[in-house]
């Protein structure tokens, strides 16, 4: 698989990052802006901070991992410092969006905020050496993990004790996070946090029957036969099999590579659109409705994470199939995410493959999921 | 138009009011299923509050205005003595969601339940005389203005301050409420409420500049230039213009009736997907791309409110383009949301016109617009 080396590498350094080099950076008020057009033109100045602190991340990972560009730790730095100075609460949570000046928009309701500025924090301290830039990555995960069981709080519309469900996607996270952060908390703090994660990603999440993973499980780690329960999310299920082999490589286990690999086929298997292509967004368990309206749509992230799933499992263990996905992926995501037009790629498209948004940025896609997996790609295949 | 009469009356009476009595009745626990698969098989059992208010209210107007059968009042009654015994929570605010036996599922924190509560127990008043139904009605609609500046209360995500908008929903619902609860409320009660709605929907969050409604304005009345303030949803605007219609007859409001016309023409105009025909579910005042993925999708709701809309307005005038624009969307709903194998109606379409999902009933839909639409379109033009 040689040659895809050079093809991702030089899509990240060519055109991936030039694009947020060029379009993302505020230089009035600081921080970045993610709301970018096809061509890049700024359509929206809210900053949202779950995008700011994966922009931070991505940056900062360049930095350590690629070549120590200043200009990329100053971008780095750049969002890095608007962050610090309005991204938090008194109490330490990260507000879910700011104005462009920095005025808190959205309440500090989604955990995901907390789980990126943490991850940006600990790659910039990585570069910087700067005791701050620890200490917010620590105070941010110890609040992590305070907030783990009931991550909305207040903001939560659940009625307590009908129906507790869990959601896979803070496991999942944490998985990667904990690696991540290990420079800032130490390889004993991480060694006793792996098992317990690995648990909850491989047995409480994974439902026996199907051999899928659920997005949502009773608090017992059985099925619940709701709109939750059915759910069903392929791109994070491949891409926790990713952050899963990592951690599998990491405490030397094969047989955990196997199980991921085995999880990762059935659910890219489930997941494909045999009449168009591409992989679903959501799916019901049972083939019912999905109340998702979106879930026929073709999303960028979760053909990226595939790819990177599929090719670090090939790397591992060479099996056949993995290598078929990646290079029909592949084929797929260049074709239809990547617009020649302009630089960066396209988010979404409808079921037929088409954009729906020819946006480059937004709420919701920033600085990350793209060059990240040009980024592991090329250094996986390499 | 006449023939049309007897197409809407037939459809409303023939297969979509017998689809509801046969599948939607939980003879178990009481209440409403609204998961219905095309067929009309449950696929879930959750009890989605505003849709059980919606069909409570729905079986008693069919009893009220139609015609005076046991069997509709009896179906109301099943909805409305499940929805008393377990909808609300100590303060009289009705909860989004309960499972099937009745218990909470969602916190109170939409205030559209509490709307639909209060339409069903009027329109239900009217038909048993019941004072404890009356009495629910008028607590409801009480508790409803106390809340309505806030609605989402402490569910509410925004921080304050920074930011403050207000949404169209309520006041538009509002103008269809007091005239549904008049009998309830009294007329006094109503004709104090009449002139600040209507200055509040013609004014307030009428746009100048465009001459179209925005889903979202300051407090001041203003535009936002952000994802929420450059929302627009036709289907929205143009329900909005039969109720306001509905109260320019009421109070004799010529001027008013045309202002109407206005604005649903060229909301109608502007929303018109030129494509591949339909009315687009959200789009962007400056056509920037919407955050809302579902945005290019066709939905049955926004097509029937623009049939109904449509179809007073050439009543009233004797508008042409009225006339055009009745005859165009009739064509387009009836071949493409009509289901010719089962009865009632898809409620969602891909951009193109094809179902997106075949469900009769879910989440979001119910015993509600078709029917309510069928009904007002055969009696508008009979």
């Amino acid at each position: 698989m040689h040659n895809y080396a050079e093809q991702y590498k030089t899509e990240l350094l060519d055109r991936v990052i030039p694009f947020w080099i060029n379009h993302s950076k505020d230089n009035r008020y600081g921080g970045y802006f993610t709301c970018l057009t096809q061509k890049g033109e700024v359509f929206d100045t809210d900053k949202f901070m779950w995008l700011q602190g994966r922009e931070v991340w991505l940056f900062s990972m360049m930095y350590n991992c690629v070549e120590k560009k200043q200009e990329w730790l100053d971008m780095s730095l750049h969002g890095a410092n608007f962050m610090k100075k309005y991204g938090m609460d008194n109490s330490g949570n990260w507000y879910f969006s700011l104005t462009q000046e920095g005025k808190p928009l959205v309440q500090p309701y989604n955990i995901f905020s907390d789980c990126f500025a943490a991850m940006a924090f600990s790659e910039l301290y990585k570069a910087t050496g700067d005791n701050e830039h620890k200490k917010l990555a620590v105070e941010t995960y110890g609040n992590i993990l305070k907030r783990k069981d009931n991550p909305k709080g207040n903001y939560s519309k659940i009625y307590p004790g009908t129906r507790p469900l869990k959601n896979f996607s803070l496991p999942m996270i944490l998985c990667n996070l904990s690696l991540i952060m290990e420079d800032v908390l130490g390889h004993e703090q991480v060694n006793k946090t792996i098992s317990p994660l690995v648990k909850e990603v491989m047995e409480v999440f994974y439902d026996k029957k199907s051999g899928l993973i659920l997005e949502n499980v009773t608090q017992e780690g059985n099925f619940s036969d709701s709109f939750e329960g059915r759910l069903l999310n392929p791109g994070h299920t491949n891409e926790a099999m990713w952050f899963m082999m990592d951690l599998a490589v990491r405490i030397n286990d094969n047989l955990l590579v196997e199980k991921c690999i085995d999880i990762l086929l059935r659910s890219t298997e489930n997941g494909w659109d045999k009449k168009y292509g591409g992989i679903f967004y959501f799916l019901d368990i049972k083939g019912y409705p999905a109340q998702q309206l979106e879930w026929d749509q073709k999303l960028w992230w979760v053909h990226i994470e595939t790819l990177i799933a599929m090719a670090k499992a090939y790397r591992l263990t060479g099996n056949e199939s993995c290598k078929k996905w990646f290079e029909l992926i592949h084929e797929y995501t260049w074709s239809h995410f990547r617009d020649p037009e302009y630089p960066e790629w396209f988010g979404y498209l409808n079921r037929e493959g088409r954009p729906l948004l020819t946006l480059k940025g937004g709420k919701w896609k920033g600085c990350f999921h793209v060059p990240r997996g040009l980024y592991e790609i090329w250094k996986i295949i390499e």
